[in-house]
């Protein structure tokens, strides 16, 4: 499966890592649309939030939990930050690998980001 | 507790309803910001993802199920849409009750919302 993010988990491609468990992984963006930008991601291929299947809801809530941690762990908790997931093509969503955004370090915008 | 999005789970406050279950329900936002705007919120008072201790990240998983019913419900699954979560001050937090945004039916901006 050519997915840049199951690469990522796979460490054939690098990344700068800020968690990782048996079940997620996060890292910095590499293109950051703020002062903080972390990726948050199940290691499980799963394309988008329409894919996740009955037995994964626990594992997304794994995701979640790893970017409270993300947040807590690049100093953004306190000030405040943002949970993004984009699905599909309104979305905005670019990588069909489910991830989760997580977002702080300045005041952000409207959340339809208009 | 002088929480509205508690009232709107007592039914003290009404609001239009997309998804009930047990835990976590599910409303048009009455000041949308696109063309479907639905929040999903767990029915236990949870300031924000902070404040999700570690018993909570099932209902967290449960609340993103509910939001993945809403987008399909509402029509917008296929055309994509956005789930945010907003936290604190950085965030655009407004609401002291944890709640993640659905929105859809139209293409969505930047996801940092500048």
């Amino acid at each position: 499966m050519d997915c840049i993010f199951c690469k990522i988990v796979e460490g054939t491609i690098p990344s700068k890592k800020l968690f990782e468990n048996e079940h997620v992984i996060a890292f910095h963006d590499i293109q950051p649309a703020a002062p903080v930008h972390a990726l948050v991601i199940p290691k499980k291929h799963i394309a988008s939030i329409n894919d996740v299947g009955p037995e994964d809801w626990g594992l997304m809530g794994e995701v979640l939990r790893a970017a409270q941690q993300v947040a807590a762990e690049t100093g953004i908790a306190e000030t405040g930050y943002r949970l993004v997931n984009n699905c599909g093509s309104d979305g905005g969503q670019v990588v069909f690998h489910l991830h989760v955004h997580v977002l702080g370090g300045e005041k952000l915008g409207p959340l339809n980001g208009k």
